[in-house]
């Protein structure tokens, strides 16, 4: 039997592009002589499609474009994924996967465990499914799941928690082959962990598991692609491009050696990140980014990711010194924008910073300068920022990486401001191991930028270390309380802290909510990012 | 019977106050002579404690908590809702009522029917009920229920869903009376529905029923109280005060008149953005809120909201009049401030702006001013507050209301900034409702600011009506899009506007999700507020 794969990268309610797409990659297939065409979940709205799918004109419309799909089919069968109106009580909706051959659709395959927690909310929207079903496709028995469905047959999503496992029941439909269609999204553990479930799925049920994945960014969310072929023994057969579409066919009388699976991290997070910096532009029709060069390792990492996903020719950095910046930090931004190949402005906030002094002096009194006069200088360059893009219509990119934003070292207004924050998942010390790999082959980010201990420059010699502890330290707080959801004393147990420090960065964790909430939204790289996978009160006593 | 109805103010994650309050109502009880004490919904942990559920330390003290209250009830009984691990598969929680008598834990009920829609997210966190059961208190035969559990009941919750309707199970118990501890919030609709739920409920049942409802705000989320007493043939015998802690004794032996039940809709949202306003501040620990006052219609009614739930003496009222800004705006600023007896500062905005245009000049070129111009304005006045909050402590208060919210009438970083939008919920025409009901017994909100055109003050001569049709008419497509969920083309049909103009404004919608997306925190009143309840991709291309 031969399968084509259809890694597709869809646009949120896109439904003519999206379903030309389905099209084309009938017609591909079709060339290479496959007999069925799978594509990803959702396929037709694109995931997630959120709210739209609780507007019946917007249904109405996956119908209609549903049926240009089911028309095309003659000669050869596909497996689609679209949201379903089905009948009976409970939800309206099915997440389901229509099985469909020679212009006939066959019938459908709902999808039976609904992910609802993290960044996922399908029991807002869907029924799941109540059985499962063999179909006869090309003279092979094939059962068709939908992404979540195998993976609670593993112990990888004890936070899914669902009462029973699919893979389970299928076990007595004797696959011969297991197809599963996913929108399974991108975090640095991910594609390790989407390699196990399907060999362990196959193991399970003697016979090879196919899982076609989307992949391209939609807001937050990355999907990487990497679709799988895995053999009945669990050998890895064939892996699609990570990051980009890709159509793989798969022949399952062939017999395939197992290809090795070189996983880089750092290179996988360099590139989701590309990808979901140059999805979100493309996607929205943005072509332009601005970018604010502190001269700092952050925005550096921020102007390489944006150079190599929108051009250097459509970045302008912006280099924005007060009374308090070092010479190096401005010869560093424009050393990075050298290299780079980029635009960058220099303007000096110093004007309307005096301005604000001045105006506001009176009111202020006497007293010392503190967090107020720092937070000025980050605010006017933000307005300068979005001055800017509002005159000349690029995107401003936030810098924040997740280590700051988690403990609000970071200006409300400021440094937080932009239409994306590109790093905002992305912790201080991965930030430093993207700016080793971005120079791999020679220096992009200035070496000097590196080095240098971090500063903010907002007050004289200021310093990070200053009012943050080391961002080892930070990093594995984080990674304890956020990710592992660990009480303070088993951190202090776990990493050997002081209780103090632990209580003390949770505390600010959870005072800076309310500026998490109003910051630029953020590429989600890691299992629990803030805002988007993890929902917590702004107004609360427990810490 | 004698049943104590404690309809508490719970503040989130604080399980010792919220333990405290509830020994409180216990004792209260006690004085009354009471058989049984009834708290609202998760009253331990407070509604909704969201993601604080799944950290196993959180759950461990609302057991330690819960012991506590057990050990309270000698010689009466209780009912009282918390978050509790459950045995079995599914997820590791229900949200459940704990049935207690005279020290010992009878047993618990769960909730069949999980909230997953709109502002609710219960499937994230709990597994539902299987059964119910009928407890003997007192001699009688009680039901206990868990909020939507009764609403499926009635036609009311469409978009809820479920497959089956729990008070049906329930006429085979034949109870004598029906107990149900609800966490309902606030909108404008909402009163009366309960009520209506109720009376359906004891109506199918024949037998009274008494709903004990939270009170208080919590983040965006206001719950109004007004807990009820129906009788079996579906009078309205009892209410609890709306929009405070109350305390109400039902005797189900004592013979009672049927209430008139009085619902003014403006009085209740005018009385729900004070609560939601004074808990922000209360339960956050903050006392002092600043507003910036552009003499409008907008800051007059947040600045009057403010006053009432803050105290007078809490509010700085700040004047930022710029070279647009006409002489009656700061005069009818001033005018509020005086009518309120609140603090104004007047701080013109010409030199930082200036500054701005001097230092962008060279950059910009000589096209003519456009939105950056009038953005940078809105963001000067943005930095000034953010300023005076930060050198003094107080919290800045967004004015944006949900019509102009809606279409992106408002500058992000400027206008949008603060720590709590008061009115993001609250649609142009009700901000005037609001205005002339704050103005009963005299004026208080200047007749100027209400009689005038709204502009913004951004350019020579602006008026909202340049860029903007009739407020009505932007309500109205408002309300039938995001509220009813109806296509463009039935909108058109319902109020016969013109099909471009319907189509113009839906876009807008969609392409300022992204300005939203960061604004200030708002108070949700209405059965669709945007950010809290509604949930749509920035990048899409449905529309």
């Amino acid at each position: 039997m031969r399968i084509y794969c259809a890694q597709l990268n869809s646009i949120i309610g896109d439904l003519i592009g999206n379903t030309d797409k389905i099209l084309h990659a009938i017609d591909a297939a079709r060339k290479k002589i496959a007999d069925l065409v799978i594509t990803p979940e959702l396929a037709i709205t694109g995931y997630p499609p959120e709210d739209f799918l609780m507007m019946p004109h917007f249904m109405q419309e996956v119908e209609r474009q549903f049926s240009r799909i089911v028309l095309a089919t003659s000669g050869i069968s596909l497996i689609v994924g679209l949201p379903r109106r089905s009948e009976g009580d409970g939800k309206p909706l099915s997440n389901s996967a229509a099985i469909i051959s020679d212009g006939k659709v066959l019938g459908y395959q709902d999808k039976a465990l609904l992910p609802t927690y993290d960044v996922f909310s399908e029991r807002r929207y869907f029924e799941p499914a109540t059985g499962y079903s063999a179909w006869k496709i090309a003279g092979k028995r094939v059962v068709v799941t939908i992404c979540e469905d195998i993976w609670h047959h593993t112990e990888l999503i004890k936070r899914g928690s669902y009462p029973h496992d699919p893979v389970e029941d299928i076990i007595e439909l004797d696959p011969e082959i297991l197809i599963n269609i996913s929108a399974s999204p991108f975090n640095v553990a991910k594609v390790r962990e989407r390699v196990f479930v399907c060999q362990t799925v196959a193991q399970t049920l003697s016979c090879p598991v196919i899982l076609c994945n989307q992949v391209g960014g939609n807001d937050s969310l990355i999907f990487d692609g990497h679709s799988l072929y895995i053999g009945e023994n669990g050998a890895v057969l064939k892996v699609a491009h990570g990051f980009q579409e890709d159509g793989v066919l798969i022949d399952t009388e062939e017999e395939l050696d197992p290809v090795s699976l070189d996983i880089s991290i750092i290179k996988n997070l360099h590139d989701a990140l590309v990808l979901g910096v140059r999805d979100y532009f493309q996607k929205s029709g943005f072509k332009k980014a601005c970018i604010a060069l502190s001269g700092g390792i952050d925005s550096a990492v921020v102007a390489c990711i944006a150079a190599e996903a929108l051009g250097q020719e459509n970045i302008l950095g912006v280099s924005m010194p007060s009374r308090y910046s070092s010479e190096g930090s401005v010869k560093d931004a424009k050393d990075l924008a050298k290299n780079l190949g980029i635009k960058i402005w220099e303007i000096s906030i110093e004007k309307p910073f005096s301005a604000y002094l001045e105006l506001l002096g009176p009111h202020f009194g006497d007293g010392p300068p503190d967090a107020t006069e720092e937070n000025l200088q980050a605010r006017t360059r933000g307005m300068i920022m979005m001055a800017i893009s509002n005159k000349f219509g690029g995107v401003v990119l936030a810098t924040g990486n997740k280590s700051e934003m988690a403990v609000g070292y970071a200006t409300l207004y400021g440094d937080m401001c932009g239409g994306l924050g590109v790093i905002s998942d992305v912790t201080k010390q991965q930030v430093y191991d993207l700016a080793e790999w971005i120079n791999r082959d020679g220096e992009v980010v200035p070496l000097s930028t590196i080095t240098k201990p971090p500063s903010a420059e907002l007050r004289p010699d200021q310093k990070d270390s200053d009012s943050l502890p080391d961002y080892e330290v930070l990093d594995n707080v984080l990674k304890g309380y956020v990710e592992e959801h660990l009480s303070p004393g088993e951190i202090v147990e776990k990493y050997g802290y002081p209780h103090d420090l632990v209580e003390d960065l949770i505390k600010k964790i959870h005072c800076n909510e309310y500026k998490r909430r109003q910051s630029a939204p953020g590429l989600r790289v890691s299992p629990k990012a803030f805002s988007v996978g993890r929902h917590f009160p702004i107004v609360q006593r427990w810490v």
